[in-house]
């Protein structure tokens, strides 16, 4: 509720077109469904077209399910990470639109279309092993309404296999690099372009990777300037920023 | 240099129109200035209009003034980060068209005239001791071309003076986060927005702040979907991120 | 055992009133039953109502059981904490009197009635996942004859949720603030009210949360005066401060 | 503004008693000065009576000049902490009633008289070398209007200096212990006591100390419960923290 | 072997008395066992009685048996320290002298009768959660041929413990303190003490125990003088340490 | 693709034996297989006789035999590194060429033959415990045409065990040493020869070990000059640089 | 006061020997000096003969002074650690019998005569490096009455200067090991001898030394048994340890 | 001495051709001076020519003369690394072939000539800050008489840098990566070579840089195989393994 609606709702309150419970009413009745466990915010989807996302980690299936079933009577799209497959099964019960990704942990239910972006965002990965988590982002941009390409297993070792793909870099209006080890990748990709590069640290690696501080510190400390990060395995977060920035994109396209 | 630049080279090579020794120059002929001790690159602001920039921590005056001179000939912007004092007087020596700020120890010289972007980059900071960094993030975007806005002092333990400021938010295409202490008003503005926010965790604090962990993981685990985080005290480096998306705006708004 | 009770004691001494060795016995006679394994201390729950309270975690079963039997042969109130279900099903062998909560991993054995204060505790969480810990507060202030009051799911990425309910802090007296991720509804809370507020940080989050050192450090390094900090997940720890704040506030009440 | 301001307002814009631009004014106009580079919060000296704080770390004289002169229009206690003795020489220009903690790094400013609580805040220290953050603790409780005693040097590597001193642990209603090395005075005075303890770590110490992170942990896991524990070294926030309990203790004894 | 031995050892050679193949394989026959996987140390054992010692982790149950046969095969006392239970199973099949102590981990296999020292060593715990750990000093320390004595739970928390069994404390040589939370309780026991106390963090706790680094830190941190600390729930360590000590006192008594 | 070949490819062209769109081919032709999930890279081996290499962790079975399969049709060798037993399941499916080794997580396909060199690679280790890692560096080396021998269980704490093998490190021209707790033993073997020593810390250890930081910080930190260190418990990394080391040599010896 | 003490004062009072209020002075006036900021135990030096300690760190020199003047009045030997020059010269304003080890950081004050011990500690070092806090162990054991013998700059990268000087860890009856870097020399003394060993960590070193980190994970992790480690730098520390042993062989010695 | 070197003396002793004491004296007569503080050790560079080498920091500048006037005595070449500028001074008094770089902090003192190896080290850094490091990388290689190149100021952020200097990496047989920041150079540079790579991380950088962790677990956890790793800013201990390496190329050469 923006300074435009306050003045609106006063001058109706002035004007006799609304009573004071009731203008009470609209300047309390915030947008979102209280559970008592939880309190669903309908904000963003309302006035985005976005998905409403649920966090899973250390909620109990019951009250998923509870969540679930408030957003689904809204009709919205919804994207449920760091989801074990038991949560899966449960949320199986409420509807058939309804897709689990393993590896990645997340669930999408989509119940309307989302359209695509003109502007493309590419999702790099340096290894295999960092899939898993390129998926959470692919699949989160994705279904916030972006075009997404991928260019996968393109670490640093082997140069030569970035440098044959640099069509795809520039082809690209963002870009997310998803890299385990010693992340590198951020930095070399970072230095080829003059785009928004956005770096996922994964935990792919062991000892002294400390289960992703090694790439996290390695992104954060990139000599390539400008590079925007995430946490560790936060694929979910580099594909819902690229989607922001993609956002402001199409709004000057549609200008 | 891209295929198609490769085949029309070749072609011309086929064609008798290019000579072997002149293709191989072509090929070779990369765009740095070799000074020995540095390689300055000439490759971005060639392409972009973009200054030249120098990390100065490590560097003797010596080598600083070999590099600047080297640039200041293409007639190039020019932005010296972590610049201590006695650098900026060794630069004095070399041209007028220079200015230092002292306690972001950021130093400009400026040969061009630089455009304004129709999108606005806005700074917020959560308290004055992060104006510092903050500024090296208004210089940098400023001096990348870029409409630029401030908002200062509205940290989360008085949340009203952010609450009171929402308009600046909204008018912004793209916010950087400057905040020291526990970063949360990263948290509590891109919970307030939709559009990309850079967060820019401040060493300022005590204790277990840690010289700015605290707010670099504040800021790396924020509730709020989709900061891109930059290094501690890193303006530079938020500036420059949030340029690479307002020339990607710019550009779409421009076709 | 104060002063005046040794100068009373050695009066009757004097007086012949009491022999050598019975002020030996009293001297040395303090309120604890020793098991061998484990010395089960009366002495806080003696003079407070207090229920006593175990630290399972560490703990065999047969110690836990053993010092259990011996705390109920004195009828007061038990408080197990970081008890896995196995821990329950041991100790239901010995009384109906029993009850666990398997999220909190909390067992209580509740054998007297315990008053109620006027003063309110309300515990806040950011989000649903950090109910679990909130909920060891909420029964720990609860056994300690407190009055609580809950405010769930208000956490920074939506901050409505939190001020649409600012009249529920306002009616608190002490407020536990339970947050995971970066922990910042602590500060912003803190900055709402006047009055202490308590901050537990959970190990809700993942990555660079480094199962709750993020949201610790956030809490310590608030830029809102006077937080108090626990352990992380330290639910119990929280609800116990609390409790000692209100019974200084009754004992006022009652002066 | 309250639920019931808000709806007083909406009523006399309704009787027009109030124009719109009049009540937006009102919905606007919140209690802080904007300085520009910081946004000096009266809110809670207005509302308590508290002196306003100022952190003065990384702010350059002329800022805290330029925010202490604008709080000394309105005639409020002013505390600033952190604050180097040049900061001291800076504000000594704008007023006679001042006072400089040196070791503590504190500037007192008072300019009106604050009450005295009948409830007392003890400030207990392990060593001589914990002195200076005891103090800071001390005068911020002072200047906030408590009655706050001294127990200094009670480590307990002497443990009977600490128990010799039983009857003032015993007199205080609130107990901050403020420690350096292994801070296990915290844990020591938390089980003779049972009212509100807050543990303030101090850096006293070296090697794997790791300036104050030692003392910080041993609080943090402390086996007696319910310690608060603050930030290394704040003994602002200690002094803050025992202040707003002592505050819901005199409100309580004053009903 | 040292100077006086070698110098024997050329005599003879020099006088005929030793021929130099002979010489070169007693200069060459080192006191250990080469079993290709593992070189078996007699060396300590032959020279003092002791037990020999095998570090169970990391080792295949084959490798264990192999070992351990081998050592059989010379009468010696055995002591396999973080032995899972299947060792202890693998290790049945060899001898019935066996007994394994399962909280602890430890197998004991006695062939030959150990003599008791006139010193004590005293092991202290904390709390109940300790003794695992201290069941492992306590083992050693009587393997090894020492009067070990037991004074567990007694942490500050409840501090009348402690100073209500200061009799035991006394009565002691040398005090093992094993502690986890804050470790606070090894403070207080140097303090009351003026004999060697060694130190065993535990890895009871959680959170911000970091698996028992705020225990170690506390300890190695100590405001009482003079404790020697050990690896976290190293009570092998702690109680062969503790009788190197009692050795050198034993052997001044036998002088 | 160096100078040399650029000028030869661009000659050909202008004299007419080469098509322009050959020529593209040519270029662009990388020597890596595009399997959309990962791109091999067969250019090492190619070149060099190498074994190709995969790492396991973090890549479905599905990838890795489709990996796995690619590889097998070039007739190379194949290690697989960090390979869960399920892994070496899947694969014999595809061949039986294959060996697994369980406690090194190792899998190796030989398909041709590999030489042996001259010079000497000799594998050390401090504890039995360490050998799964040593195994690793061990098949690694021997894959890449090696000569290896191994020295194992001659850890510090009985000095007499490595003192008298001292002739087996002289014959040796690269030394391996593998070590978990305080891993002196890389800087007391480094002490004793004058040759290239890689230092692998283990992980194997407990408590303030940090699962190998111990023994990493402690081969950074050797006091003997010129060690060189590799990830926590990685033999693979060691064997591979002893090899490219020991090519050096070899090339040397046959020029 | 131990049980037998209370029962005669007890048995005092009932005899009409003593009154009451003399008892409760007894039982009162404990061992220490109040100066306020500071409470001066004399309580060990009454009992030992033991010199004072004060930890100068953190302390003005007019505590110090303080501090030490009531010191000096019961003519204890006064031992000052961690002690800037500037306390040095303040004290010499206090006494002549008084001497600064610069490099150390120590000052001795030596009013009374020391015996010698029968019993040897030796403090060995791995470099030169590590002597001044070597020394600090020598002069601290010096002051409480040992004999202490030094063997310098036996570090393990050349072993065959420790291995020459076995005569000397022979003839020792407790060693203390003072090394910085990786801080091996710990673990192989260790190995060599079977007697009380003390290890110092110390700060020599640099880069992922972390300023002493490195050498204490070292020794903490010492592959050789029973070693008892001190904080980073604690000479002091060290050589009290050592000293409580000491004095325990001793007094069997005498008996 | 080796066992050949045993077998003589003991058959010269047989044969009456040395006495036993004088036998004994050969045992014993180990090739270190002893200065009391500081045991020279001239074993490596009687063997090798290498040159003696002091570690500067820790030690005063009086021992440091006398350690290398005692080098001095015998011709050796010195090379003093961690040196301040007054230990320079300090040394110019005692010879004039003294040489000292500044940013490196290392003197050079040259008395004999030294050989040139056929074989090449290549030195490479990411930045110009990274030359420091670097250089005392290539004065220690050149020192031990190896050839050695520079290639500077090649970092990933334009790789076009280094891709444009291949033909060094090529040429060389042992390369030495310098880089701070993410530190990336070195897995790129392994990626593109067959050849050992010694990775030296360096301090260059700031915030979440930790003073060079970033780049040393980025080197630690290379995705390219079979880096060698030192310790942050170890230009020293890079130029010495790289010259072990060296030696051993250089050997099979001339066989």
């Amino acid at each position: 509720m923006n300074n435009k609606d306050i003045r609106e709702l006063l001058a109706k309150v002035k004007n006799g077109n609304l009573e004071v419970d009731q203008a009470m009413g609209q300047l309390k009745d915030l947008p979102f469904s209280d559970l008592g466990y939880a309190k669903v915010d309908h904000h963003r989807s309302l006035r985005n077209g976005y998905p409403e996302v649920i966090y899973c980690e250390g909620k109990s299936n019951e009250e998923i399910k509870g969540i679930v079933t408030n957003m689904l009577e809204r009709g919205n799209n919804i994207l449920a990470t760091r989801a074990e497959e038991e949560v899966y099964h449960a949320l199986e019960e409420l509807t058939d639109d309804i897709e689990y990704y393993e590896r990645s942990k997340i669930i999408v239910i989509q119940q309307e279309e989302v359209a695509e972006t003109e502007s493309e965002i590419l999702v790099v990965t340096g290894g295999t092993s960092d899939i898993p988590v390129a998926q959470e982002a692919v699949i989160t941009a994705d279904m916030l309404g972006n075009t997404v390409k991928r260019l996968y297993d393109v670490g640093v070792a082997g140069i030569h296999r970035l440098l044959g793909n640099q069509d795809k870099l520039k082809e690209a209006n963002i870009i997310i690099v998803v890299a385990g080890m010693e992340g590198a990748l951020a930095s070399v990709v970072s230095g080829l372009v003059d785009k928004p590069v956005i770096a996922v640290p994964t935990s792919v690696g062991y000892g002294a990777h400390f289960d992703g501080v090694a790439s996290l510190l390695s992104m954060l400390n990139s000599c390539a300037s400008g590079l925007g990060v995430v946490n560790i395995d936060n694929g979910f977060g580099a594909g819902y920023l690229a989607s922001t920035i993609n956002r402001q994109i199409e709004q000057a396209r549609n200008n």
